[in-house]
Order: structure tokens, then sequence, then C-alpha cells
């Protein structure tokens, strides 16, 4: 399953942490890259790319002017299409026809104002409760739901290792650098 | 079950909106109240009791300068704690038996710096994956496995109800006004 997320209207400096969380949570939960619309942002880059570095995985950030054009592409390329909004259908209800309609998905995480075009494009349009919160857990618990809690003990590929890695530790902090792994 | 969030060193203008989301993902995701520390905020407060009136819920926000104090009360209460951090136990391995532990639960989200003395008052100090990315993410998977996916259709007690509710809608938005409910 190859998972892909759209960030839409990102605004400075008002989503410089939010869109970071976004894309964090994106590379944490199994997505392997994240595009963004609204304004360019180098430090936004550089910030999810360091933490790619340093904490492995394959994950790429891209700038897209145009998040029309690259929804249209993304769909001629056979992906699935879920835009998360609280406007739309439960979660619970359609995450296993998801699952089941193409190997290749790709997540829209709104901003403030989402055009009527988006919900148009998108194959299904979904929500994580019907009730205001946040893109960043409506993000977590999809893609918590589309790889069916895996997130939550899996290891990075070994060809993508990064420099720091944690161990659990009931009270402290066991944190092993790459020359020590 | 009782389940209450700690909001740890809340720094303005900084954590404005993770710290709103993080109160949001707390209401709707089945949590009663919020308690935060760091840097008292006026705003903070009326955005999220702004929040409960429109949309409805039992929920609170409190400031308390003293986390430390905070937390050892909610301990004699007879709460289990339990610390979000990603240097702790996978949630899988440890959300049986915090389930099974106590009714009340006090779910603590850190800040950037969290002192050892958190760590040692907390029951389970509890990681979703081991990995960068954010305590609204974290906070929310969390809660989520505690009530079970519960969260994701529920209806808020018709004894709180609030002006607005959604009805899920596959393509559009229907947003019903208290007046029409």
């Amino acid at each position: 399953m190859q998972i892909s997320i759209l960030r839409l209207g990102h605004r400075l400096p008002r989503d410089e942490r939010i869109t970071t969380h976004v894309c964090l949570v994106a590379r944490a939960f199994g997505a392997s890259e994240i595009c963004y619309s609204g304004q360019h942002d180098n430090s936004l880059e550089s910030s999810v790319l360091g933490i790619v570095k340093a904490w492995g995985g394959n994950f790429t950030i891209t700038y897209e002017k145009n998040h029309i054009k690259l929804i249209k592409r993304y769909k001629e390329d056979g992906f699935v299409i879920v835009h998360l909004t609280m406007y739309g259908m439960p979660l619970p209800e359609k995450v296993k026809e998801i699952k089941n309609s193409k190997n290749k998905i790709l997540v829209i995480v709104g901003a403030e104002k989402v055009e009527r075009e988006v919900y148009e494009l998108a194959d299904f349009n979904i929500s994580v409760t019907s009730q205001p919160h946040s893109e960043v857990a409506a993000l977590a618990i999809t893609l918590d739901r589309i790889v069916e809690g895996k997130e939550l003990t899996r290891e990075f590929d070994n060809r993508f290792i990064g420099e720091i890695k944690l161990e659990p530790n009931p009270l402290g902090k066991t944190i092993n650098k790459k020359d020590q792994v």
C-alpha cells in the first residue's frame, strides 16, 4: 500500500507548527511522501528532511502550487482520493471500502477553507468524528486505520535507517546513536 | 471511565495552536477536562469554551501553575497517571493494563522538556510510536485506544447539546443549527 499526503493551504507563520506536525505524523504513520500547497516554506522542508535524516525512513516533501492539478494527476495515476473533512462520512463506515478500492491512496488534509472542487474530486469525503478538533489528529487516526495499527510497532526499513533509534523504556530514555546501533 | 488531560508547559505564542488542538482532541475523543501548565492564556481558555458552547458536551479547561502538585493530587484521588513520551513503552503493550487498572485516567501530554519527576510520578510512560511526531496525534491515538474507537461515532449527551451539529455528508456540508435540531 502506497500512501501519499496532500496538505492544503499552508500559511506562514500561522501554520508553521501544525503543518510540521502533519508532516511528521505522515512519516511516522506510514506515508511515503507529503506534498503541500499554499505558501512555499523552505524552513518546513528542511526541518522535515532533517528529521528523516536523523530518524530514518524513506520520506519526501514537495511543494505544489496548484493542488487541483496535483489531485487530478494522482487520480489519473490510480490513487484513491480521500479528503478529510469534519463534514464527511464517518471513517469506520468507509475505511474497508477505501482499503479495498486501490493500493495507492492520496489523503488530503484540509485548510481553513477548502473549495467545492476538492470535495468533488475526492472519491471519499471522510470525517474523523463530526466535531472540530485537529487535522493532525484526523490524519493520525485515518492512517492508523489504514495501516491497521502497524505504525505503533513498526521499525524503519534497514535500507533507510537513521542516526537515532529509541528503545522503549518504562521510566527513562534509551537513545541509540548510529555508531552504537 | 473518567478521562482528564494535563498539558504541560504551554508557551505563547509558540504553542497557541498546538495547545488548542490538544484541547479540542481531548474534548472530541472523550475526555471531560483539560488542565494546562506553563503560561496562563485567557485567549486559549475562551476559544475552547466557545467551542464547547457551540458544539456541546461537558468539558472544562483550567490552568494550574504547579503541575507536579496537580499530578500528585490526581494520584491521591485515585487516577492512573499516563505520561505520553516517545521514550516510553509502546501503547499496544500497555493499553489493556491501563484500562483495567482504575476507572479514572490522567493523560499527561508533554512539552519540549519534561522533568524526570513526571516520569517517576507516572504509573505508565507510554509511547505512540518511538518516532518524533506530534503530541496532538499521540493524544488522539491514546484516547482512541482507551475508548475503543467509540469517539468516531458518539453523539454528545442530550443534556449538553450545543448549537451546531453536523450530519455526515458524502459530498457537501450538512450543518444543523440549534433551532433546527
